[in-house]
């Protein structure tokens, strides 16, 4: 996990990056799920989606093709890939790719799609159609091209430079995607001939403070998946919820999900909601979390905090000390200064999550309830402890000792 | 000079936003100094700049010239002007301007010519001059272009970002810069019609760590000018460095300089260089201290503690809390995660300074002291105790209480 080396090097169509991803088929961020068992904003991501690739006219239609099973759902953790909240990955929409040049092994994540109305928050009408058509035929291609003609942008160190700069890369990402646009924009720049579309272009990845989230998160990917299979390994290589499960993933017990409820997150909401508004969980972007990031990373980013409703800024390093309970290691290269850079805590343990009672410690962007609304605040949320408690019993007997 | 709001508005030649400055006359940083005095990167950047300016056929003409009293020296400080280092204004060099828009003054400060062989530290070799001219032709004109689209870009909430991103404004603009390239970029790249010049100029702005320290600087200066002469105030409304004398400036003692040989700093050095090359602090960018960034916002910057030789990184609390003892107030829009949103300390009280026996601390680069070699390291000086001890004497007869 430490010595993976995560390399930016492309951006494609996500039917390129995985072949087998055909017409009607519909990756989703957590565990399995199926169509009647999905959440409001993923319900109506599902529908957008549909109208988005053409497979239906309109979201009335979309949804009763839904209902009468005519689409196909798997994990995006099944084929490589992440997504953030309702996570949805289909054959024409621009993916990010991730090699981990150590490994040789890539991982895929769509692009972010910045703030306000957007499909991974359950949005589906269209507005965010046409952002999506726009990151297809625009930004995709022109991101693409950059990162080849770069040979890739090494992420190692944009992380390293995010966590000096108050980034923990989950609900903070201001730093690492302003890094990305100052490496991005020259060759951008060089290969334009449309000025107005380059400006456009800057806007949209100058503006959105999230936008590396969806970078890491394939970093993230690519980082975990070596460590998948190691026998007798009790770390965890995958956290990740559909909205309706929580599901976490071991080394040693290969790729069988444990899955437990979701739970709800508690934090701070936009003006006008309030938690009868939120949704439960969402997203696969807890391989933030997986990789020691995000909440695990909190002392990086007071300012998160404060945003997720965690605490004062001299509080944010108890999150990351407590996950320093049930990690067993620091990563050496990603350091937090305010803890005269002690490493983040990397690699979550299940023997020390059920021994000390501590569950890992996840920030995280709550979506509306229902379809299409959006975010409506951000929290912090707790991995269940069954799946953990389930996890160790199934890596017990795998191991003859249960 | 808590109500101050600064905004960067327009790059334009010097000779436009300071009438009077004409030819062979040359700014300088610091308190006023004649050529003799002068230190060796000043030298070297002096005779650089002729042959910019076209005074001088070469470097040894120049210096000819100027053993002939045929340049008219001045401070920056004299023309609503600061400059880093050696820090020399002259009529066809762009300079950014910042507008004070609560009192309508303007600051200047030229643009930072990134790392490297600079003339700030005294380079002045052909690699130098082709630098200045490309900012004059190209980069200049460009900017002031893109500022007065955009109607300015609005400073004081920069620097707050900056503050939660790891910098301070004197050795550390990493965050700063790059929110700036954020703001830029869009509108530079919607302007142009020459893409490999765009790709230039967002090459030369992206890879520049330092590149909104003069921006600051300029901040710095138009926030402290609507401060100075203000009946029976204590406040130090400027401290500046020639590379051979020390100056402050006081709010209730005018215009008067009080000014002590300048100290060597102590800091680390780059890969081959010792204190002996050190040329002593040099440059008006100590501006930064006087508005309570730098040195004494050190507690947001602990990755400049290290860079500038000054412990770890939780030591850096300990800066800003001793300044904290010489300043009469905290500023709240400018705050401190690590200290729990503290204000950093502002607005310097030379009574304080006298009482407690601190000096301001200051986060410095450090040339050279030959002319033509560059920087050759960073570190922490302080400011003279002599010129706090003269200017309190002189306020207290200014008062009659001396």
């Amino acid at each position: 996990m430490l010595a993976g080396d995560p390399v930016l090097v492309d951006v494609v169509p996500a039917a390129q990056a995985i072949p087998t991803l055909g017409e009607h088929t519909i990756l989703h961020a957590g565990p399995p799920i199926e169509w009647a068992r999905m959440c409001g904003p993923m319900r109506g991501a599902v529908m957008g989606i549909a109208v988005f690739e053409g497979w239906a006219p309109d979201l009335a239609t979309a949804g009763s093709m839904a209902d009468g099973g005519e689409f196909s759902f798997h994990p995006n953790h099944h084929f490589n890939a992440v997504g953030p909240m309702t996570g949805l990955t289909t054959l024409s929409q621009p993916v990010l790719v991730v090699e981990n040049r150590t490994f040789g092994n890539r991982a895929y994540c769509t692009i972010n799609e910045g703030l306000g109305k957007v499909m991974r928050f359950g949005g589906n009408d269209k507005e965010v159609l046409d952002r999506l058509a726009w990151l297809r035929d625009v930004l995709g291609p022109a991101m693409g091209a950059t990162l080849r003609e770069m040979g890739g942008m090494a992420l190692k160190s944009t992380v390293a430079q995010g966590l000096t700069m108050g980034d923990e890369m989950h609900q903070r990402n201001v730093a690492c995607s302003g890094l990305t646009l100052r490496e991005l924009a020259p060759v951008m720049a060089g290969n334009a001939n449309d000025s107005a579309a380059l400006a456009e272009m800057l806007t949209f990845i100058g503006g959105n403070h999230q936008f590396f989230l969806n970078i890491a998160m394939a970093l993230g990917k690519a980082l975990m998946d070596p460590v998948r299979d190691i026998d007798g390994s009790s770390v965890v290589t995958a956290m990740s919820r559909n909205g309706t499960d929580f599901g976490i993933r071991v080394s040693g017990t290969g790729d069988t999900w444990f899955v437990a409820p979701v739970e709800q997150p508690e934090g701070l909401y936009f003006p006008g909601f309030t938690e009868a508004d939120a949704n439960p969980d969402m997203g696969d972007s807890t391989i933030i979390e997986t990789i020691g990031l995000g909440g695990f990373a909190m002392a990086a980013a007071p300012a998160v905090a404060g945003f997720v409703g965690a605490g004062s800024a001299s509080e944010a390093a108890n999150f990351t000390r407590a996950m320093g309970e049930i990690t067993v290691a620091e990563n050496p290269e990603w350091t937090i200064p305010a803890l005269d850079y002690q490493g983040v805590p990397a690699a979550i343990d299940i023997r020390l999550v059920v021994e000390t009672g501590r569950t890992p410690t996840i920030n995280t962007g709550i979506a509306h309830r229902e379809q299409g609304v959006g975010q409506v605040g951000a929290g912090v949320v707790r991995a269940p402890m069954d799946c953990f408690e389930q996890a160790l019993v199934s890596f017990a007997e795998s191991l003859g000792v249960a």
